[in-house]
């Protein structure tokens, strides 16, 4: 039979382009699908500033330009969702949103994780400044100020501690009275003198002023008591996602649903790799993204060429 | 005691430079030394046409600005080689080619291999312009062309059939009658019409016209005889060594003399880390040399905060 593509990419991320830039450049048949805004959570970030080489870039514009950068060796780009990967003997079918049935000999999934994002009103306008869900990525950002972290579990508390080598003050605010994280992180933030811990509260609403964030307020859970926080930045870090529900039923995802695979980048079924933020792995960043992309793209050159 | 730095960085490549922009932006006290030109092997390729984001860029200017990056947060660079490093408890001596010595928290070792160059004359000087070594990075550059590769170990069969991929034609030229290679490979190569295969032989000089290679002379081992090759590309995998000799006496290096680390780049002694093409793995890329800087300075900065 006539395999349509040699690579079908899931996700337009850095992950996802970089695998595109080497698929093409090894004169893979290579195809992105994108089922959002092309970019992935660079789109999310309002500048960056330590992706090497590139001093200070506005998120959408280092996307921007990635895109243009895979797709200039002869990858396709294709605006849709992915609902299925069927794996048959030697290549896989793949069932966009629209009901399209595509054959590739390989896939690489770089479908990323989505944020649980703070449902407050205008958080959605402020993420990106004032608002970040990576501190670090944007920590440098908020030098000698005072920020909020939400959440109690082990990446609030290592963001938090992270946060206190930068920032002037970091308040914890957590639901109950006691942390979901190891008692090891637990008590490095209690004997932080740079961190105060907020307990029984929940984000009630954002204090804007000049059309930038100037504190949160939040709410007792057990009084219904309100309080104000200045503060100029805000890290909510109450979970992620992994966006691998078409992946459900092959036997790639640990329990988190993220992809499990080996250092060339495989998962157990032979010929579908993971690459980027939706691989269990500890560092989520740019340039760990784009190693992903690149290893990915790589084994999977090496797999179709025997 | 009054210990000098959080973070010693050994070499200013891709996984130096970056491990110096993440360490620093963590707030880390943190000095790069570099005994050669700063940038590594980005010094020593012509153009690069696979770092995200950046459509083609000449090395040299990769380098340069990845090396303002790294020490625009306040990292400190030093011209000097490294000759030894001793772990004490909680702290190194890392001891300079010039004899001081100094003190540090955490060293992340990012010191990079030294390609066995090709020795003939004009052959320094055609480097990244017809002289290749590296076929994933250069390869794309040769399409449609003649090339040849010189070498009969598994990276010298596995890049010329990475090449076949992209140019004319692939002559490899090999000392003995057998190859060093896997059969398996061994058989690949045999069985791909795009390469032929040149038995006893060894380089004997470029051929060069208008100031680019045109060719190559090669020499039959028994005979004397000599013949000429035609090509634009010339790929010598002759093989490389990781710039490592200072870490001998430490456990980190596998029997070929590159550090061994785990998924935190760290090695078997603690706060000692590596980053790049001196690390043991697959791929050794650009993309890849980022990452594990980024991951090192991480690991590094978690370790230093307790």
């Amino acid at each position: 039979m006539d395999i349509q593509y040699d690579v079908v990419i899931v996700g337009s991320g850095p992950a996802g382009l970089t695998a595109a830039i080497y698929a093409s450049r090894a004169n893979l048949k290579t195809v992105i699908f994108e089922a959002d805004t092309p970019g992935g959570k660079l789109t999310k970030t309002y500048e960056i500033e330590n992706y090497p080489g590139i001093v200070k870039i506005a998120g959408v514009d280092l996307a921007m330009q990635m895109m243009e950068h895979s797709t200039s060796f002869g990858a396709e780009m294709e605006y849709e969702g992915i609902d299925a990967i069927v794996p048959h003997e030697g290549y896989f079918e793949v069932k966009t949103s629209s009901g399209n049935i595509i054959t590739t000999k390989t896939v690489i999934v770089a479908s990323g994780t989505r944020e649980r994002l703070l449902d407050l009103p205008h958080a959605n306008e402020f993420t990106g400044r004032g608002i970040s869900y990576c501190a670090v990525c944007d920590g440098a950002f908020y030098k000698n100020k005072d920020v909020v972290v939400i959440g109690g579990g082990n990446s609030a508390l290592e963001e938090s501690l992270y946060l206190t080598q930068l920032v002037n003050k970091v308040s914890i605010v957590i639901r109950r009275d006691v942390f979901r994280a190891e008692p090891k992180v637990v008590e490095k933030v209690r004997n932080n003198p740079k961190i105060s811990i907020i307990v029984k509260s929940l984000p009630d609403s954002l204090i804007i002023e000049d059309n930038r964030v100037k504190g949160m307020v939040i709410m007792n859970v057990e009084t219904g008591e309100k309080t104000e926080i200045p503060c100029e930045g805000i890290f909510p870090y109450i979970g992620a996602d992994p966006s691998t529900g078409f992946l459900q039923d092959l036997g790639v995802l640990n329990k988190a649903g993220y992809m499990v695979v080996d250092d060339s980048m495989e998962t157990c079924v032979k010929g579908l790799y993971g690459a980027g933020d939706v691989v269990a792995k500890d560092l989520r960043q740019v340039v760990t993204a784009t190693n992903d992309g690149a290893i990915a793209a790589n084994s999977a050159a090496r797999y179709i060429n025997g």
